[in-house]
C-alpha cells in the first residue's frame, strides 16, 4: 500500500466512521459523558489532531482542552493536578512511552482515560480505561495521512456525540463526498509542485480550526520532501516573524470561509502587494483565489468546524507530488522509522 | 536606548524584581490564591514566557496550564467554561485587542483575571483585576529582551511565592550574577555568528523547561536576522522532522543539565554523527559541549527551572550578532512595529 494509496483511501475510512461507527461513537460519548476538562497527549500528525480538538470541544462543547507537556509525566515525574479532566492519548500506533505515561499519570489520579488510536491493542489502548479505533486499517506510509483525518474524524464526531446534536451529524455524514471532490485537485497540485520544485523554506499560514492544517501541511512538507516549512497562525505570525518574507518568498495558506477568513484574507493581500510573496492558497473564496499566485478550489458549501478534514486532502496531494518532483521516495523519506519511540 | 543595551540591562531588572519588589509580588500572589488551574493568552514572546509557565507551575506547583486561543473569545466568540481558572494575559505592550477579549471573557464568566505587563495603564491591564508590572522600564527596541526575561521572572516569583518556598526564593536571589555572567560569552558567540553567517535556516532544539528558549531563541533569529529558524521539542523532532537534517545542516540546541538533558544529549550525539549536523549548543555540560562545533558555556551550578532566563542572554548575543554579520541593523528590523494589534 503506497502513501498515494492511503490518502485517496480517506473518503472510504471517513464514510464508514460517519455512519456504520455512529452508534458505537454515540455509546461510548455517553458512557463517557461530556467531560468538564480535558487533557490531550499526543506528537506529530497527532498532536495537530490534538491542536483541532482544541478548537471544535472549545467552540462547540464549551471545554477547555489543554495539551500536555508529556516530558512532566515521564521525565521530570512531577506532573500537574488533573482532577476532573479527561485525560487523552492521541497516537495512529500507540507505542511512544512517553504518552502512555500521561495516561498512567492520569490513572494515578483517578481520571477517566481515553486513546484514540489505530492499534487498539498498543500500549497507549492498554494503558486507557476505554478505547476509540479509528479504524484506518493498516497504515503502512511512514507519513500519516488516512490515520491523520481519521484521529480529526473522531474528534468531530465526539463533539457531535457530547452535544447530540442533529445539524453536526448530517454535515458530517455529507463530508466524505466533499473529500472526495478534494481529490481531483489533484492534477493542479501535480503541477504546482513542479513551479515550486525549487523551494527549500515556506510558511504555512491557518488560523482557528485550521491551525491545526497549517502544521499538519508544514510537517507533511518537512517529513516528505526535506522542505523548511513552519507554521503560523495569522495573528501570531504578525508579532515577529512576517518580516522574513520578501521578494518571491513561498507562503502556503489554507483560507477556507468562516470566522477566520477576513483576518487571513488581509495578511494574505498585505503579502502579496507589500511584500511580494509568492502565495498558493487552499479556499473557497473567488476573491482570495483571484489574488493568489497558486488557487486550489474548496467546495464552497464547506463548514467551517469541517473545513481541516477537506483542507488537509490538497496539503497531502501537494506535499507528496512536491517530494516527487523533488526526486525523492514518498514512501521511503529517509532516517524515519513508522514508529517512533519518545520518553 | 538600543537592543544591545536593553540585553545588557537583564541582571539590573532581574535583581530588582527578585529584592526589591519580592514582597509586594508575594502579597499579590497571597491575594490571587494558589489557582486550580491557570488559562493563559499571549502572542509572539509572551506566548514563549507562557511556555515556561506550563512547566514551573506545572512542576512546582501541581497547576495545570493551558493556553488560550484567542480567537475562540476574539472572531468565533465562541469561549469554553473558565469556571474555576486563573486567567492571565502576558503582553509587553498590553495593546493587543485578541489578548484583551480573553481577559473580558474572562470577567463575564466571573473568573479571576491577572495581566502580566510592561505597561500598568495599557487595555490589558484595564481589563485584568490585578496587574503585575514587569518593571522592565521602557523597552524601544522592535526585539523583546529585557520584557521577554522579565516576564520568565514574574513567573518563577509567582511559583516560589504559591509554594512558599524560600529554597526557590534564595535560587532566585542569586540568579542575576550567572546571568551577568551569562552575558561574558559574547566575543565567543560574536565569532560564532562569523561563523554562520551564510545561514539561511536552521532548527533550535530545547526541551522541558527550556521549550520556551528554542521558541524565543527561533523568534530572534527570525524577526531580527531574517534566517528561518523552527523550534522542536526534541521529543516532537524524532516524530518526522529530523529527516530535514543533512551534511552540514545548522542545528541550535538548549541543553543545560537536568532532567531532559540526558534525552537532548542523545539526540545531539546522534544528530552529528549519523546527520553531519553543524551544532551549535549552549550547556553547562563539558561533555556536551566537547562534541558540538560551536560550544557555548553556561554556570554549572544553575538550577534547571531557572536555566531559562540564563540560557536565553547567548541566544539573545548570538541571534544579535549574526543580525550585524549579515549587514542588518538590528534597531530596526524591516516589516515591524513595537506594537502588533491582532484581533
Amino acid at each position: 500500500m503506497s502513501l498515494h494509496e492511503e490518502i485517496f483511501e480517506q473518503p472510504q475510512v471517513l464514510s464508514t466512521m460517519f455512519t456504520d461507527q455512529r452508534s458505537k461513537l454515540q455509546q461510548l460519548a455517553g458512557k463517557i459523558g461530556k467531560p468538564r476538562h480535558i487533557f490531550i497527549a499526543a506528537r506529530g500528525s497527532s498532536d495537530n489532531a490534538a491542536r483541532y480538538a482544541k478548537y471544535v470541544w472549545g467552540a462547540f462543547n464549551q471545554i477547555p482542552v489543554t495539551l500536555a507537556t508529556p516530558s512532566l509525566f515521564s521525565l521530570y515525574q512531577q506532573p500537574p493536578d488533573l482532577s476532573d479532566m479527561l485525560v487523552i492519548g492521541i497516537s495512529q500506533s500507540g507505542e511512544s512511552p512517553d504518552l502512555s505515561a500521561v495516561l498512567e499519570g492520569g490513572n494515578a489520579q483517578g481520571c477517566q482515560t481515553l486513546a484514540i488510536t489505530n492499534q487498539s491493542s498498543s500500549p497507549l489502548a492498554r494503558a486507557a480505561d476505554e478505547v476509540i479505533d479509528i479504524g484506518a486499517g493498516q497504515e503502512k506510509s511512514i507519513a500519516a495521512t488516512k490515520s491523520y483525518t481519521g484521529q480529526l474524524g473522531v474528534i468531530a464526531c465526539l463533539s457531535a456525540a457530547w452535544n447530540g446534536d442533529d445539524e453536526q451529524w448530517s454535515q458530517l455524514e455529507n463530508l466524505p463526498r466533499v473529500i472526495e471532490k478534494s481529490l481531483e485537485t489533484e492534477t493542479v497540485l501535480q503541477r504546482y509542485a513542479e513551479l515550486f520544485q525549487e523551494v527549500e523554506h515556506c510558511i504555512v499560514l491557518g488560523r482557528g480550526f485550521n491551525y491545526s492544517t497549517a502544521y499538519e501541511w508544514s510537517l507533511k512538507l518537512t517529513e516528505l520532501a526535506y522542505v523548511f516549512a513552519q507554521p503560523y497562525s495569522s495573528a501570531d505570525f504578525q508579532h515577529g516573524p512576517i518580516a522574513v518574507v520578501r521578494d518571491g518568498f513561498p507562503v502556503f495558506a489554507v483560507a477556507p470561509h468562516g470566522k477566520v477568513f477576513p483576518d487571513l484574507a488581509g495578511l494574505l493581500s498585505r503579502l502579496k502587494s507589500e511584500h511580494r510573496a509568492r502565495v498558493l492558497a487552499i479556499s473557497n473564496d473567488h476573491n482570495l483565489l483571484d489574488l493568489v499566485d497558486a488557487p486550489v478550489s474548496l467546495d464552497p458549501q464547506l463548514p467551517e468546524w469541517l473545513s481541516p478534514l477537506a483542507a488537509v486532502i490538497p496539503a497531502q496531494l501537494f506535499s507528496y507530488y512536491l517530494t516527487v518532483a523533488k526526486g525523492y521516495d514518498p514512501d521511503h523519506p529517509r532516517g524515519l522509522t513508522k514508529v517512533t519511540k519518545t520518553y
